[in-house]
């Protein structure tokens, strides 16, 4: 599993999915995590999501806050922003925060 | 969705289980969540897994550094700490990181 060095920026995407009908989310949520991965500074993404209850979490990792920020602002993301606050959430949080220490398994 | 405040230390704990069998994790799992409610600083925690591929995400929040730390020295936390590498994940990472910034559904 990743560690991350201390300064890296995470981007914490917590979201309620307003249904489990197929809307095209799925495809959408794959997309997202490919044309991230593309961007300047672009660490790492883990993603989460309870079938059961909708609910998810997405962490990204930047190398810094102007790269965080730049992907907010990708013109093919803020579609997929607008569309996820009309019609795919119920509710959804960001929270970004600038990483201190990291440790895994054997440390 | 809770809205952190600026300052706030993020806990994010990524985890792989080792197998989806009754081992007693789902139990304690439950109780770490009563448990960091009760700690001083406790800020708000939101827990994830995908019953699926066995993934999951906590993101717990803290007033704090010190409290964030105090809460890994629990002594009932570092005996599941304890189990979680012995016998409950077959990976995790730790990630503990300051909130800059955070914002809504409605900003």
């Amino acid at each position: 599993m990743t560690v991350v060095e201390p300064g890296t920026v995470a981007v914490i995407f917590t979201s309620v999915r307003a249904s489990d009908v197929d809307d095209g989310y799925a495809q959408m949520a794959e997309q997202m995590v490919e044309l991230a991965a593309h961007q300047p500074g672009f660490v790492g993404v883990q993603s989460v999501r309870d079938a059961g209850t909708g609910v998810g979490i997405t962490v990204s990792y930047w190398a810094d806050d102007q790269s965080a920020r730049a992907w907010k602002n990708v013109a093919e993301h803020r579609i997929a922003q607008e569309r996820g606050r009309a019609q795919w959430y119920a509710d959804y949080s960001v929270v970004v925060a600038q990483v201190s220490r990291a440790y895994g398994r054997n440390g």
